[in-house]
Order: structure tokens, then sequence, then C-alpha cells
């Protein structure tokens, strides 16, 4: 098998956690998406439970089929982490103590003022003519092995650790193995349109792309709150297929106009703050059912600090009134959730942080506190906005209580980005 | 092999989709609630493409190593659907059309007044000598097979027509053939400890487990921030395994003290609203660098409203000292992240809402904002109690700016727990 040549992979993830109903592995998503973008398929992915037999196993069915075989999980201090022992038993390459992986790890507990646990020793144990790949996150170090079959790349589960390592050393090795064609994703946001409608006015524009010189394949999906469209380009070079991307892009923009949020995978959150940004507003929030989500979504984005001012969780009426000056007869004559109070929110916040806009919400999160008037879910979101404009909208949201002020934050953000488009 | 002592299984799941990164098979998690609920261990799991020679491979492989396989998806009508083929193929009993199936789904589509399309024909295309299980909710008839080796459980992808089908025929006859001793489980959340001492805590009790009546198999998780234990009972009975859950939990319990925080798997924020609630105390939160995150969390919980009575995001320094009362010179002397500023912070918010508790919150989430003496990461929790009693903690947290916000969070709401505990 030609080394420049790898086309194929499978994905065996380890750990016992994963065979449970509560677990899911995720990290193979993030890797077929690395393998992909590097022209390799994924032929088929397997998860097997922290036994040194299975894993033995699951490697050497893995080696017969595919070029790479990528594990992931089990590199950690415990006598349950066998991940390291079986590679090197499958491989015939015996474990023995790596020096400077040991020192590593050592120094990494030192930089805490830590002493390292005897148990972390076992990571320093490396499969003899392995190479260690370095963890720039945690103290497990990652294997790459070249075989005659195949090329076996072991990786740290957790997923910060896989993807840090993955990008510092796995993928520029990887691309030097692998053939040229590679795919190349692209990934559009689009709010306030329900899937269908979105692929209603979206299909006539792509399903063209299939037969072009750079074909692109997209799929609709549907997430919380969003539906995103991924385009899928397979081309020789990351230029040739970014310039397909880019027309590709401008075509869906032109008929998806204001829905669209983002065509480079930007959150809702994100796309807010850029353009808050760039028209120097700052905004403050004040926020009832949706308990702070607003604020710690807009300060999720690095720099949010600059147009972030202040945001106030105002969860009893009292707090309404005291902190927010929402006038308490607004409150008794048309509710805690009404348009009203809403409005009053939204103002309250806005002139109170002196800022350019203000974000008012109030509603039933449930699962209490529902009436035939108002289920639960009702959601009222008020923007109050330069010269006192006020914009209100009332919601009937689906869902249980996490979903309501998911979906409540989401409208919130995007009245206020269509707002800033104007 | 007895059939009535079914084991061990491996689930196969088909479709091409499911080896993109946008699609992650969940059907395996409710088939593997209601195998280990039968007291069957699932051995692996895999994940194969709509490919005859991979999805015929993947079940030789399965048999040799499992009492049961379960293969979902591919069983629709279209080209891309070959399962069917592929498992009459692997189990050597060759396809022939079923008039009953067939009719089944002619009536399907007439009840709808539709005409069959002629390629849900192939639907009604069953191995000789399987048992067809009907289908309440889709066209695709699921199959039970019995083979020397092992039993075979085809059922359709959709997740509510393998719910249907599992729930209405196949359930009752794996009961049947298999034994009834069930998988019981519990998860024990710490904090504030390293998933190494957690180990090192716990393995001396729990590895007793695994010999006793009721056999108890313990593993330890990292999660964001908490360690988890998870115990799985091996009993003919709820009952059973619920007593000896029952014990394991307080001997744990014994030697993990206060840096258990729960045995139901209850969330750390939902622990402190339990207790806020029975001391009938009241807690206020005065954040910057986590940026309404600790709010949120504590009103994600139903019923919050009793004990959650208002926050502020005081992101801008103009912002901590207008809403807060924080003092100019505080921050002028010691810096907005400094132990001063999170006292006032904390002590700020409980005056202001009035509450018995109040949390400040004040930190570089990073990136930017960092320096040699205060690196991004650096993070102070203060809590001011009944009698102005105030406690600090500073943190010195890794990872970014999402990371850092989340431990902080952490950090925050187990201080709260911890002295609510006392």
């Amino acid at each position: 098998m030609a080394r420049n040549q790898l086309r194929t992979a499978v994905i065996i993830a380890v750990g016992s956690e994963l065979l449970t109903p509560e677990r899911v592995d995720t990290n193979s998503l993030f890797l077929t998406d690395a393998l992909n973008e590097l022209g390799v398929q994924l032929r088929y992915k397997v998860v097997v439970g922290d036994a040194r037999d299975d894993i033995g196993a699951a490697l050497l069915a893995a080696a017969a089929q595919a070029d790479i075989v990528v594990v992931t999980g089990g590199l950690g201090p415990t006598d349950d982490d066998v991940t390291r022992e079986a590679v090197a038993t499958a491989c015939g390459m015996p474990l023995q103590e790596d020096a400077d992986v040991a020192a590593a790890i050592r120094s990494r507990f030192a930089a805490r003022g830590l002493a390292m646990p005897a148990i972390n020793r076992r990571q320093a144990l490396v499969p003899r003519g392995a190479t260690v790949l370095p963890n720039p996150d945690g103290s497990a170090p990652g294997l790459w092995i070249e075989r005659p079959e195949m090329v076996c790349i072991v990786l740290p589960g957790p997923p910060r650790e896989l993807r840090g390592m993955f990008e510092a050393v796995a993928r520029t090795r990887l691309a030097a193995a692998c053939g040229r064609q590679g795919i190349f994703r692209r990934v559009l946001r689009v709010t306030g349109r329900p899937e269908s409608y979105v692929d209603e006015v979206a299909s006539p524009v792509y399903s063209r792309w299939l037969s072009a010189a750079v074909p692109i394949s997209t799929s609709v999906l549907a997430t919380r709150g969003e539906v995103e469209l991924h385009l899928s380009a397979r081309a020789a070079t990351r230029e040739d297929a970014d310039g397909a991307l880019d027309a590709a892009t401008s075509e869906l923009a032109a008929v998806l106009g204001t829905d669209l949020v983002s065509s480079d995978g930007a959150a809702l959150e994100e796309v807010v703050g850029r353009l808050l940004r760039a028209q120097g507003r700052r905004v403050a929030v004040a926020e009832s059912c949706t308990g702070g989500l607003i604020a710690s979504r807009l300060t999720d984005v690095p720099g949010s600090s600059e147009y972030v001012h202040a945001g106030w969780v105002a969860y009893h009426n009292e707090a309404k009134t005291a902190l927010l000056g929402v006038d308490a007869r607004l409150i008794e004559d048309h509710g805690a959730v009404s348009e009203p109070v809403a409005r009053a929110l939204a103002d309250g916040c806005r002139m109170r942080a002196g800022t350019d806009y203000g974000l008012g919400v109030t509603g039933i999160a449930g699962p209490g506190g529902g009436s035939s008037d108002k289920p639960v879910g009702t959601v009222y979101v008020a923007l109050a906005g330069p010269g006192g404009r006020l914009r209100v909208r009332r919601l009937n949201l689906p869902g249980d209580r996490e979903r309501v002020k998911h979906f409540a934050s989401q409208a919130a953000l995007d009245l206020l980005r269509r707002t800033l488009l104007e």
C-alpha cells in the first residue's frame, strides 16, 4: 500500500460508558469530518468497552478492511484504561516506559503544584516503535503506529484533548499520507423558518450543483431553533472548493435573504456580536424566564465585553419593579407574562444601562405556571432601540423548560439581529 | 446454547448517513436500555454503510461474539436499502416474497387512498425460515431469525418504528429467550476533586462489590468539572438491585463526604436548589466573567423561582459600580478581577436583592485580558451569607472561554452547596 494513497478508515471508540444507554460517541463526528477533508472515506465505526480482547479484535478486524484505523479513548491513568495494552498486543509491539513522556506528565502536575500520582505513570507506557503524539491539553499522549497493513492512530477520549491533538499533530501527518481529493464543508445557518420551508426555497438552487465541475452535495438539518444547510464540495484543493462554495453560498443567500444568519458556521450570538461591534452599539438584557441564558450566550463570544454592558435576571416580580422600574400596576393589570411587561423590561434595562439597545424577555418556561390563556411556552420578547423605538413578539414555544428557555433566547437574539440589519 | 440464557448482544446500525459528520445513531441507546433490563450486556456496537458486503461481514463477526445480534435500518423500499439481502445471504436463507406482508403493505397504502408503489414490493421479501415482525407504524416489517449460533433481530431505522416494533413484539419474545437477571444503574456525582483522587478513595470500596451476592461493577468518569461514578448492579429484580445499590451508595458516601453531590444523578444546580428550598433560603447572583451562566443554570431547575430572586450581569466596571455599589476605588486599587471586588459583588447583590445568600464572580475568561500576575482562567468566587459572613476562593482554571465560564459556575454553585451543608 502506497503511503500517500490512504483512502479508507475505521474508527474504534473505546469506553464501557459508550455502551450504556446514557452516552453516545461524538468524537467520531469530528474525526469523520477531518478524514473526509483529507479525502478519506469512513468504512465503518465501532464502539467497544474497556476490554483488552475486544479492543484488540476490533483493531485486527479493522486493519483487514481499511488503510487507517483511528482508536479513541481508554488512555487515562486508571485500571480500566487498557487501550495502550490492547494496541500493543494486537500490533505485537511490547510496551515500555518512555522517559520523555514520563517527564512531560510529571511537569504537567508540577505546574499545578502537585506531585504526579503513581497511577499516572501508566500513561508513559508506549508500544516499542510507536511515535508519541504530544497532548497539548492533557496528560495522556497519543500514538501513531505504521504497520505494513495500516496506519493506526490512537487519540485520547476527552473531546477537547482529541481535537487539540488532531489539529496539533495528526492532521499534518495524515495529510502527507493521504490522497489529494478532499471533501470540504460549509455550514449555513437559518433562523425563523421551518425545515420544509428552507428546503423548498433552497432545493431548486442546490439540486443543480451535484453535476457541477466541483460537485457540491447539500443536506438540510433541523437543529434546536435553527435550520442548517451543510454543503460538501469534492475538490482537489481547498482553493477550488472555496471558489465553488463561495458561489453556491451567494446563490443561497439571494433566496434566503435575512433568514440567513451566517455562512461560515458562526452562531447567532456571534453574528449579533459582529453587527453590534461593526455599528458601535451596545446592548443590555433584562431576563425573566430565560434566567440569564441570553446574557450567557452573548458573553460566550470572545470580546463581548465591548458591546455587552449589563444584564439583569429579574425572576421575581419584586425584582422586576425594584431593579428595572417595571410599574407594579402593569404586572397587576396584565400579568408578569405580558406584552407591556416585556416592553417595560426592555426599556428599563436600556435606560438603566445607558445602552443603545435593551432586550426584555418574560414568559412561562414551565412545567408549572401555565393557564389556558397563557399556556407553558408563552413568551414575550421585546427590543428597545435608539429613540425609544420598541418591538415586541409573542411566541408560543413547544417543549420542556430547557427548550423553551433556548427557543426564547434564540428569538430574542434574532429580533436584535434583524433589527441591526435594517 | 440454551435459548433462555441469551446474555450478550451486538447492535449493528445500517445507514450511510450514519457515517457522515452530521448524524449519530441513537437507536442503540434505546436498545441498550431495553437489552440491559432483560439482563443482556452489550458487547459492542457498530455502524456500517448501505453496503451488502459490509452488513454481511458485520453480522457474521457479531454472531461469533454474541448471542443476540440486532440489526437496525436499511429496510426501506429504495435501492440503497439492502439489509434484507445482506442478512439473507449471511444467514444462508434465500429471500422470497411473503404474501401476507405484501398484502399488509398494499392495504397500508390503500388506507391512504394510494396504490402501492412498485418499489415497496421489495419490503415483502423475507428470508426463508425467518419470522416476520409486524410494523405498527410503517411499511417495513422486521425479522426474527433463530440460528444455532445466535438470534438475529432486524428492526427498521426510523426511531418511532423501531421503538413501536420493539415494544409490540420484540421485547416479549426476547424476555422469553433471555435469563431473568437484569442490569440496574445508578450515577453518583462528585465535585471539587480530580478523577484520580476519586478513584483512589473509591476503588477500595467498590472493588469488593464485584463478588457480592448482587454484583455491582463500577466505572469512574471525568466530565466537565465533575467526576461520575456509574454503578451497575446485576440482579433478578429491581428491588434486589435497589437494596444493593442503596448499601453501596452509603459506603461511597461515607468515604466521599461532602464531595458527593448526588447519588440519584441530580445535577449540581438541582442539588443546590433542593438545599435552598429545604432551608427556606433565597439567593441572588452578581456575575462578571460567567456572564449570566450561573443564573441560567440555577433557573434551569423547575420551581427555581422559589429561591432564585434576582441576578446581575455586571460585565463593565461601570456596571459593577452603578448596579451593585462596588466602590470604584476597589476596582482601581485591586483590579476588577480581585478578591475585594468579588466580595463586593457578593455583598452588593445580597443586600440589593434582600436575599440570604449572594454569589459574586469575577475573572478572566479569555482569550484576551490575561497578565503574568493574573493569567486567563484566574477567577474569584465569593459567597456572602447570613450575618454578612463572606467566603472567597481564588481559582486557576484551565481551558478556553467556554470552559472557564463553566468551571467558574461550577465552583460558585459548589461553594454555595458546601456552605448550605454545614
